[in-house]
């Protein structure tokens, strides 16, 4: 038997073995018994999953938040992809690993590597000139480097997959470098507050494969109250941090959402601080659109109506 | 020649001397040469003051913000009260002391005593009965005793005078009390909250007898962050502080404006931190009402056009 | 066999028989046949309920709207409590009421008691001084005893149930009084308003054990204005009522919205109008977050997602 | 000497004498002593007027509000037009009307004769054929002719003279009677919808030749209200009167704002009431419109900005 | 077997056959198999279907879109009418136009005809007196009459059917010549605004019995946009259309939603502008609120609540 | 005598001559006769003058608007830049230009060299790969080379000066070509976007040395539908042009403003479209702060209260 293709390289008609992460199981009733749907991640994509036999046994062998191992065959239902299911059991990862089982390809992630994305994180914080700047960034990294690494960016809006927190900083670490030279702002600073912006995350939310949770504090106090506390801990501990430079990077997380009705409580005051709010939300609208575009499984020109843009988008005549 | 009457207890027609502060000074041209124009303040209220003569030598007495020792005769100009100064020069305390001169007398006041309001304040931390957050109040209102005592509670909205942000607490934690019994909130909580939750005012503004002024970290970062990082520094020096608590009330300091359009980034999430929110709006609410009926100087039932409130008001037919 | 526990005290694998009222039921078809869905209240709660065996012969014993007798026994079905009921009929009250039949027991109500609380209304108007207000809410309070005793404060968003506009007007009054005092108001003024603001709703709603709906002129006039007219016309009887105590009061009435977006179409003018717009808008929201707290079944420390406040709500550790 | 010309006849170097309306008045401080100007209105409009010479003396000799006798030559200055004043007093009736003097000519008015709109009233009732309605609108308009003949349609706004109400209401019911029809809507209730839409207005305001002011129960019930308790008091006294066309008159009262925000306590739920609201709205801003364009003095196409509309309005290549 | 009535004549019981338009179809499971689900148009209203028997056999004879020939009962279903069909085929249309079959009777329209409609639209451009205007309407409505006789006024919101463009401009045209003559406007200009203001619907939706969607420029220029440019190419073409005619009614085509909220991106700036703007809404408001009004099925004297306009409606004791 | 130097080169106490255009001038009466006030521009700002002595013989030598030659000395007043004039007359172009008098040196402009940004224009278009588009591009921009060198990009609000428009959208070229790379979107599409997204401004104002002013279609059809109908006139020309092609830059043009409210019909949909209107609102707001920074006279690290944004805006400690 052969190996499942990956999930954003589905074809139909495929039999094969594969692992995943399950995110979701229900058993549902049917005219004749029952059935078991479940949802399955890997690395590249998410889909849905129906098993019709034996349905007792294979449901004692796994609960949602595990890695399975499956056989199935794909099929289309309803336009959409899915496999059908013969069997399913949890991963034994010491003997599943000899066999290619590896939890990062079984968990929703960013496309790009993270590997490749943290060597790109670290040679940013390096080309930072000021030396106060460089020193911060390099703590506070060094310090959440895990976190870092995994987070995702949100819980559903955009970027909500292993690895997203990161892949947003760093993209919009190269756009905002651009704008900060096109209109002479000051470009260690704006990188620092892009790097730091919502770093107030790592304690906001709660992460584990296959999504994340808000935590109390996150609740209560949300990432910009805990950023600004985060960065000012460190900075205490900086000697000789210019207390201007302090304060111009506290404001860049405060007012990083642009308006006080998205819930900044200070709004922009410096370039510095328009620039990175402008460039969060770039990021989290393209980002947001390119995913509408690319989701849509109609075959008109238009998506079908985005709820949350409140419009259709345009995706051409691919 | 007799001691000028408070400003609150203006009559026309009145001789004599008094010590002022001055906020407020403008040379301004006449028909014949010019006259200077001067602000003036007690501890009771603010007025008008008007110097024809000598203006070259008294124009060099004194500046704005410094203490002044004047003669005049108090007059109505234009349905306002007057001032007609024919001495004035700066004070000189240690002589001026001597005739009474006392700064607390000459500085815009709340209009009860400050001492007594204090120890109203420090009965109210007595009865909390929680250990930590007694702790925390103690440790914080000790910290800040002088600023406590002292401070306004805006720059220009409400309270704003000296002794403006303690009248406002204790008058905040009188209703508060009451609601909490009524709602069966938790009173300790609430009450620090009361006291805690524009802490980082202190930060903010810059206060000087004559008014306040923003800081940098007051412009760029806000006082719901300043107080926010405040707090948590302090309870980060109290072991054994319940982390629950520590969530919670800082959810008070961030909401208390009651929704994100007015600048709280998390909005209330809690009955204490809902409570919080209506009565500080209550009490800034009520006391610029009360404040726009006092000086309001028509003869009618109702008050001018009040554009910021964006109504009249009823004075009632007193 | 035993009395069925009350709603509010249930647990599960109890057996017995009660009474309640019906206000709801439904056919619903099964894989193997169909099965009667009922909802159930009594004066503690609301509760659902499954009658599986001689459907036909059950279903016309009773309908929406009626006291019933059931037997049946508690369980808990998805993470729901429920009653399995084996035999439901309509109550004959000459009969049943020899068995403890009481409707007011049968009836969604306040948790306090109506007797109590018409006591506590009493009291209150004796105390008030003003003796033209003291003669109006005597006579606009005898007039609809009955309603005032029963009616609920809204038709769903809160108090919505017996007793629910009583309950509502005693406690805007305790919190009313003690701001009055705080703040120097009216207080006579102040409770009149609290005890009239939404005299219309008595016209507004039709009310009915188990729900109220709206009137044709509380679709077309609304509780505003029909409270308008009532408290007019009252006054109209009362011989020397003062002019300006008729206009503020009517002004308590037209503006206890706060703001015309909320339905108000003349904002507070008035310091007793600022207090009474705060202390209705405060009232009715601690009930919502108290309830919607109260009503989580979630085991997390938040509740689910508040549609209508639009926030998760914290409920602590309990 | 000649008499002067209506203002909206003005041109310049006239000289003549004049009765006017004086409606504002102030001593100004020039280079060379002091010189008085005033407002002076006729039906026709409102204007400037300046005294220089022997000021003391006809200053003595009229107030603000007073009909005056003036002698003047007219000039253009600084692109308005104005009377030079050389003899001012006011008016003496007895002697005056032997010279021609009458009240309505001096105050600014509609452009249509009052007897000729209030006829134009009568006729528009008589056609009414429900005979309830009829009743009502003879009754509540015989009780108010003479206010309903002299009041503005509002303080500024637009309809700001003498008449204005009246003007206002014929606009309204010719359009609407058309619309109407073209609905098929309740022609007979639309009508008096109309005509008691802002019967209020009638205890909302307070006018005297030259100006409105709001009356107590203006500010604190607003005409909505007012208007509503007048409605029903009258509806009281005709026996047999509809209760549902009662509530849906009174509808039309509430909800004739359009929105809440506009100040409607309940918004319309008739077709009547949705008309009603919109060519009120429709007669109020094309009265603005007109009068922007009319009164603006450039030689541009467009007006200067219209602060209120938020807009330039094209006036056309005239 | 005898005709099927008209869809607005729907009587229970009646039997026969009929020709309609399918616009939906459904399989949908059932306990004991499966059932076929169908909606159907003809020129006076939509209706649901069902047929129980044969469904492999006749599911495959029509498909949604296409003209059927059905015979059925007709029967009322959870408070609904609704057909009962047992034979259903396409319409092969030379065969059955000789049973009375015609397109026209099978689509949902206006309820006017619309030859009529056509010769009233005719006649209203014959009466414009301004030869530019009346040779640029003649223009495009000839350009386009094939489009204007059938298209719907919107995709969904109002005057959704057949004729439905043609109905609201006619209405419009009827209330706007009146308002025109009320207030002194430009009717000529006015007529033509209502007649163009939406010309640009015409690229903007693509029509076709049963439906309307959005086009490719509809979705990515809009109406505004479209029916600008429109008549600009015909007024290039029209030798001597004077510049500022031309300006005027390209301002009424871009201001004609009234508010930039509401996709003008220039707002009303001329008397005709503000009329044309208000007719409209007013048009499109009635229309919606007579469609709810008839199609509430409750027997209440209010229709349910409804979500586009916020509120419950008033249908009177009919 | 020697030259003066540039305005934005002030120092005090310069004496000289030089060449400016007058755009303001006013007789201001003062206590001992008059004195006349006028602003003057160079290239590189604008600056107050005052003339004292011989005011009625220099009044008459030159106009607002006209180029003049002045003599003067500069100072301080009242924390300002100002000349006093002692010489003033019109520039005479034949024989001034010998003096080395030069239109272009007298007008406010862009700080860097039309001619550069030309060439830079040029190199642009050459840049863009689509043939429809380079020709489309090249046709537009050949047509108008005269305006689009010297138009400003906006009356007031941002780049109000000559060569403003070509800055503006140079910089926006600059940063939009980087965030089309970033995120994959069509960069021929987007810089055609930026070029002629407001063409339609060429339309809209009319521009002289001095100032702009709207035009009748500016103010009634606006720069969004000027500049759709402008290119689509010009795309008609060009044979091939691909129609989706056309589709999506018309997009451009009409969404360009980000939000309905902001006076775009259409809303962007799609991603070159959500680009464009974050790069324009991201020029045209940073060049706001930049010029409030720079035009800020205080010396506190904050400016003035910024009034269109809101807020005071942070300088530094410079």
């Amino acid at each position: 038997m052969r190996r499942l293709p990956r999930i954003d390289e589905f074809t139909p008609d495929a039999e094969g073995w594969g692992y995943f992460l399950c995110v979701g199981k229900e058993l549902r009733p049917t005219r004749n018994g029952q059935i078991l749907l479940m949802s399955l991640q890997d690395a590249s994509g998410q889909i849905g999953a129906k098993l019709a036999d034996d349905i007792e046994r294979f449901n004692n062998e796994f609960e949602i938040g595990e890695f399975v191992r499956i056989e199935a065959r794909s099929v289309w239902f309803q336009d959409q992809p899915q496999f059908l299911v013969t069997h399913i059991r949890r991963v034994n990862p010491p003997q599943d690993r000899l066999q290619g089982f590896r939890e990062e390809d079984c968990v929703l992630s960013a496309p790009r590597s993270i590997d490749e994305m943290w060597r790109e994180l670290q040679a940013l914080v390096e080309r930072v000139r000021d030396p106060h700047l460089r020193v911060l960034l390099n703590r506070l990294i060094g310090d959440h480097e895990l976190q870092l690494r995994e987070w995702p960016a949100a819980q559903t809006i955009h970027h909500a997959y292993r690895g997203g927190l990161l892949e947003h900083k760093l993209k919009m670490a190269d756009v905002a470098a651009t704008i900060a030279r096109a209109y002479e702002a000051n470009e260690d600073l704006l990188i620092a507050g892009v790097l730091l912006h919502d770093i107030g995350k790592l304690q906001e939310l709660h992460y584990e494969p296959g999504g994340a949770t808000y935590t109390r504090d996150g609740n209560l106090i949300g990432h910009i109250g805990l950023g600004l506390i985060l960065v000012r801990e460190t900075i205490n501990g900086i000697s000789g941090f210019p207390d201007d430079l302090r304060s111009q990077l506290e404001h860049l997380i405060v007012s990083h959402h642009g308006t006080r009705e998205h819930g900044s409580p200070v709004e922009p005051r410096t370039v510095e601080a328009f620039i990175l709010a402008m460039v969060d939300e770039l990021d989290t609208r393209i980002h947001q659109v390119r995913r509408a575009i690319n989701e849509d499984v109609g075959s008109d020109e238009f998506t079908a109506w985005h709820k949350r843009l409140g419009r259709v988008l345009y995706k051409g005549s691919r």
